[in-house]
């Protein structure tokens, strides 16, 4: 099947045309480009939330319980967890996977987990065609999980309208949180297994340093914190109100024109990253004869890497010029 | 101060020089690849070992202890901690600082922590360059600390010669690893906080994963598992003689060569990745005129993305071949 019928399929709602492009996206496969520009022109419409926070603080759970609070509202939900310990990317026990058993059987709900390292590449790149590939699959909210931790590849901020920081009480998970840097990024916070002794010491803790940092691009907007058991469903619907506010906030106060330009960007810079990354490890191939600069290093002119990523960066700008000269053709 | 009174100073033996050497590598800073070139010339000699594992399992503990016992058999060490939440990154309460405080006033010990996001960019070519930097500057060992989940930019085992994997007892932290990916990656692996009733089962259950796992590369080596109290000092000279006896055991085999040329692989990759990805977003900022791309999405040449990162490609190489256009002069 080539993209052409899995875009039909995809514009006519089949899931299983859905499943196939966001795999496409995964190993950057022979005709994804033609196919993300045309996906891209029916993008626009989902409200894209992220949901992010350290493991073990319930991530999946309150994703698990949004998606049925919003279908409860009737909006179509798309899920893509990007979190490698996430029931959903099949890593969890069998009791997690039986919680989301009744999520999968909902034909407007779809469900998918997106590798990690190891993949052809890009986890960054491939979870912005993902969403954009269930944009156009017309998923009202489009829910991206994800861990938060300071090293992370992804930076879900500049990826979603609407983040929502996940933490937990005890243990200093909040303070484990500034530490990450993720506490300077929510536009909501909860604070899950809210049924602990310390939760109302958690969320001053949280108020306490929103009140501290300086909110730079959206100052009218006040983070909230909400408490949740997700697990008992409790303060689901408090989140879903948030969750609707700050897109409201977004709209009313034309940030949403700022966030999707921040997204365009994080989508251009993701895919050059990528393809020139790609390019480059090509030409270092055991396949290539520019291998023998690693084996050369003693050779008069390769004496370091540095000279050696010189070598390979000139080659790879030179295949580029060579290939697009003259003719605009698309470039892998 | 310019990098050659840098390198004097580093070859002298001087802290400050090493680091404000490492500065220059997290900002890419001018004279930068030059140093590095003269840097490259005087590696090789250490033996570098990674320390990975979730946050909270005791790596800062246990890294601390590891490098009293190296300074025991007079060997120097540089410690480089890129985990955020890391008492040497300065994240931790004061008590792990007051911990660390006899470390830090050996001169044989130099110890450096990494900013994680938000730098100028490339953990991985900052990391890499301050591992060879330590290597010039002669420490015998250098320990790299990092969190090793699935979404980490870092492919530290990629850097190091030695990956110890540690993880804990109880609440199924050696199932996360699994999940995350680093279970797989281990030279060596410790159960720290083995004092824990369910030490010996962790332990079980690593080694039965051992098992079942393929050895690619080193089939001749079966990573041990160790347990350590690393607080109370307790099996952590067992984890030094594994962690010499895997050095022994990839010097005997030949493996050190294919780990060095894994490493330069690595190191020319990251370098590439960085200098690109810096010179396409120079070429995106706002200063650039190719911003309105962004803008100008809906105009006819420019609907998405992908076209977008067509055309900064094509300019982003265009620059590169006209500045090394006959004169082979070092890209930037």
């Amino acid at each position: 099947m080539n993209y052409k019928e899995l875009l039909t399929g995809l514009f006519n709602g089949e899931s299983s045309a859905a499943s196939r492009l966001i795999t496409m996206a995964e190993n950057r496969s022979q005709g994804l480009s033609e196919a993300m520009k045309e996906i891209y022109k029916h993008t626009g419409n989902a409200h894209i939330i992220g949901i992010t926070g350290a493991p073990g603080v319930g991530k999946s759970t309150l994703t698990g319980k949004l998606v049925k609070a919003f279908r409860a509202l009737s909006r179509s939900v798309g899920v893509i967890a990007i979190d490698p310990s996430s029931p959903f990317t099949g890593g969890a026990l069998l009791g997690d996977r039986i919680r989301m058993a009744d999520l999968v059987c909902d034909r407007e709900v779809f469900i998918r987990s997106m590798g990690t390292r190891g993949g052809a590449g890009g986890l960054a790149v491939a979870t912005n065609d993902a969403i954009s590939i269930l944009d156009a699959f017309k998923k009202d909210i489009i829910i991206v999980e994800t861990i938060g931790v300071g090293q992370d590849e992804i930076e879900i901020d500049k990826f979603v309208h609407t983040l929502v920081v996940v933490t937990m009480p005890g243990g200093g998970d909040a303070v484990q949180c500034v530490k990450a840097g993720i506490l300077e990024i929510g536009d909501i916070y909860a604070v899950n297994k809210a049924d602990h002794p310390e939760a109302q010491r958690a969320v001053a803790d949280i108020e306490f340093m929103i009140q501290l940092k300086k909110v730079a691009e959206n100052k009218q907007w006040k983070p909230p914190v909400v408490m949740t058991v997700a697990i008992e469903n409790r303060g689901i619907d408090i989140l879903v109100e948030k969750i609707k506010s700050h897109y409201n906030f977004l709209v009313d106060s034309g940030i949403i024109k700022l966030k999707y330009i921040q997204r365009v960007r994080a989508q251009i810079m993701s895919i050059i990253e990528n393809r020139l990354s790609r390019r480059a490890k090509e030409l270092l191939s055991e396949k290539c004869e520019q291998y023998k600069l690693i084996f050369g290093m003693s050779s008069e002119d390769i004496t370091d890497p540095y000279t050696a990523a010189d070598l390979v960066i000139r080659q790879l700008c030179s295949q580029y010029m060579n290939e697009s000269a003259g003719n605009g053709n698309e470039l892998k």
